[in-house]
């Protein structure tokens, strides 16, 4: 580097860095915020279309960014869409995935053996190499066993849980998940951390809290920064603080909107306050599609089909926005075919860094996107545990195999797609179209109501190539070892690191792995 | 009057009248464009949610005026719609329903012998005698037969058609709907005012200049006025000009609205360029929900139920937007339930006029909600023909029928809920709930898709208020003479005033009155 830049020249930056110890290596480099809700639907914000128009905050980040409605998870279930998020890779390569069944959306419940192998390069890793300072607030989800966690994975500092906040449990059969900071844990949700029935906690709060109290260190460091912000109010069971309670024309669900639509304020509002909003990538999203399997008390998918856990657009859509004062245009509307996936590239990218080239990288740069609104060319890949379900070319999208869930399930009381019933489509079969794909337009029909038949003009020239692409996927596609096979009692967390001083460990029971049930 | 303001004053009224031929009674009143679009669903802005995003000028009407996503129509058809929107007042009272049948949506095609009945004072005739200029662009939709044409009822102007442009016909077994200019007719569709088969035409255009002109005009001679641009290249057939057609991603309906929204950005700049911005209401809706059994040739209702034909929230919730330069915040959002028969309360409110007294009308004045965002206290009933189907109060909706199609249209194909089914409540048989209303509180469910349970203490505490209001409502009623029982081929347009000038009058067919069939 010859650069004569005080700021980033190495005298300068000693100078700095002894100063502010900040890390020089990394100095002038762009912050990232990633804030990834939980379940939230695309339909949920204001700006996507939600009557109740509850989320100014977020209406405003778009106002003031760019909205990407054409925007998708890799997974439409949190911890393969985390997985992949992380890694800029689809579950299918990553592992984060399981063949115990075909098709079936597999996660890490505190009973899984499995998490992130440490052969996934996560791009927190990265950017921590290259001097960045990160953080994650909320939940992890990539494995809640110690080598899993996320100070071995690129963070710096954790606050929040390994697992989904269900419960409470009773210590005894289940232990109540823990909540870390950093290494140890510091509690347990239901105990230290409450979650009361009434749907009252604080932890959106807390985590606000968090995210403030990192970002303020970091600026007056001078320290480039990744936060992480992976809150989870909207995933049943919902929360929301006393302030919020009662207050959303939609009922808990939409005081939990409520309350996380006032952090994503709270957080750019402190960027611009510390003068570095123009040094600052805000990127806001989902997880997977809203859980309409919880009725009243689930995301809305706006004009999607069905939600969480299913391939069709409800399940994968996320209301995205991105935000970058100064380097992104206000008011920009991007129909770039995006994935959270592609944060990995584009982080990596905008930090200086090179994405990894020993290994198939599915996320791209949005550089061009954010900053150009320049289309770029991409297939989106719709996957559900082992199988390609469907996939996006353009407007089209081709439906290879078809499910919502088995009608045990659904006469269970299960429902993926609640009122909506699309003949040959939301099967309760898992039903293969795979040698004459079932295909959409979803510039017409975003619904994914309105089949075009095979026999039309219009099917026969689209879909050659859409058959093109997947079998340019399927021909370079290496499986990785599936990891969330095998299910455990013993690997709960009944000691997890810190408990000792807290007083907080059980005894778990012998190991006992079973190959995990994945119903869906 | 002792106002000594010299605009206003007798004197400098006078003065005024003689330059620039104002006239002196409303100098200094606001004008008014209500821009009412034809079966445009409330999820077809963006502002409103659709993913296309297609929509800039109409977002940007939005961020500088009020939304309003809790307006509805009067009726979920188009003629009962219009006729409550300019009379104030529910089509059970106007006289726009049917009782040929139970629960039917009835309306004006040309061969219907009713129309606007001379006894509804219309709001335009309010503001024409008030000394307004008042203009309809597009379609008229309250009778076809001379008597009940706009310059009847209120209007100097008129360009456009009494009925929907459906065609083409032969001019033998059914004539061409007429194009008028004022009195007379100056074409007919199909012929002089082209709408091919691909969907080319350039009518939006043409109401586009008319109201450009009328506008002009009106503020060159300082001249309060009445703009009504009733546009409908959104009802089938659709249609867009050449410039427009395969621009959207959304196929040729959503050309035609790309070519809507143009010309309401053309209008709204007109009204800023020529500096009466800031006395000028402007008012953005839809005649009732997206024809959801057009599949991909009708609009999109969001996240709301079913469409246009219904009295479920996707029949009757409309894409509404207020729109005041100085008078009206920008970027306010108000959950007011609001009606389009509100327009005539509030319009004549707004014109220093006081409605009549001498009957019920339904709508009431918005003025607190647009200048001060302030509550008002209104039910929305939800008819269908002669039924009163539905109430909203609050957030909750009460269902006394439930309707969609008969079994036998259905499977004929007309779908009004396409992939939609709620069992209990999407019913192909008229189901009569009024004993035990099916309840939904359309803030935690907009879709309608959960109902509230008939034994829960949610229930128990609601419906008696509910209860009330209907029965306050039916007891007031008296319902008006149905003016849409008769039907003769007779009446059709076969030789409308002023086809003699152009030698297109065709001679009709002998009366034969008989009572229309109205499926629906």
């Amino acid at each position: 580097m010859i650069s004569v830049n005080k700021m980033t020249s190495p005298l300068g930056c000693a100078i700095i860095a002894a100063l502010f110890f900040a890390n020089c290596h990394a100095a002038g480099k762009p912050n990232f915020v990633i804030m990834l809700m939980d379940d939230m639907g695309w339909g949920d914000l204001g700006v996507y279309g939600h009557p109740a128009k509850e989320t100014p905050n977020l209406d405003k980040m778009a106002a003031d960014g760019m909205l990407l409605p054409d925007f998708y998870s890799a997974n439409p279930l949190c911890s393969p869409s985390r997985a992949a998020l992380l890694s800029g890779r689809l579950p299918i390569r990553n592992g984060f995935y399981s063949n115990n069944d075909h098709a079936r959306n597999a996660y890490t419940p505190q009973n899984i053996v499995g998490g992130i192998p440490d052969e996934e390069i996560l791009f927190p890793e990265l950017l921590q190499q290259a001097g960045y300072r990160n953080k994650i607030i909320g939940k992890w989800h990539l494995g809640q066993q110690p080598r899993y966690h996320p100070l071995k994975h690129g963070f710096n500092e954790w606050f929040g849980a390994p697992n989904c906040h269900f419960g409470p449990f009773d210590d005894k059969k289940t232990p109540n998940i823990p909540v870390y900071k950093d290494a140890d844990m510091v509690g347990r949700y239901y105990e230290e951390f409450k979650i009361e029935k009434s749907g009252e906690s604080n932890l959106t709060q807390i985590y606000i809290s968090e995210a403030i109290e990192f970002i303020e260190k970091q600026a007056a460091a001078d320290q480039p920064f990744l936060l992480y912000w992976a809150v989870d109010a909207t995933h049943q069971p919902l929360y929301a603080s006393r302030k919020f309670l009662g207050t959303s024309k939609r009922g808990l669900y939409g005081d939990a909107v409520r309350e996380l639509d006032f952090g994503v304020g709270v957080i750019l509002n402190k960027l611009k306050q510390l003068n570095i909003d123009t040094n600052t990538l805000a990127v806001f999203s989902s997880d997977n599609g809203g859980a309409t399997y919880a009725k009243t008390q689930g995301g809305s998918n706006g004009p999607f089909l069905c939600g969480k856990q299913t391939t069709f657009e409800g399940g994968m859509r996320e209301p995205t926005i991105a935000w970058w004062p100064g380097r992104i245009k206000p008011g920009k509307v991007s129909h770039q075919l995006g994935s959270l996936m592609d944060l990995f590239t584009t982080l990596v990218e905008l930090a200086g860094l090179t994405p990894p080239s020993d290994r198939i990288i599915d996320g791209i740069s949005l550089k061009q996107t954010l900053f150009d609104n320049k289309p770029i060319n991409r297939t989106i890949f719709y996957y559900r545990g082992d199988e390609l379900m469907a996939v996006r070319v353009g407007q089209y999208k081709a439906h290879r195999w078809t499910w919502t869930n088995s009608i045990e399930e659904f006469n269970k009381g299960t429902d993926f797609c609640p009122g909506e019933i699309i003949a040959n489509v939301t099967t309760h079969d898992q039903t293969n179209h795979s040698s004459q794909p079932l295909l959409f337009h979803l510039g017409r029909d975003p619904g994914e109501k309105y089949l075009i038949k095979p026999a039309s003009a219009e099917y026969k020239s689209v879909m050659p190539g859409i058959m093109q692409e997947i079998s340019k996927h399927q021909a370079a596609l290496m499986p990785g070892k599936p990891q969330l096979n095998w299910c455990d009692k013993a690997v709960m967390n009944w000691s997890p690191p810190g408990c000792e001083k807290l007083n907080k460990c059980i005894t778990p029971p012998p190991s006992a792995p079973v190959l995990c049930t994945w119903p869906h």
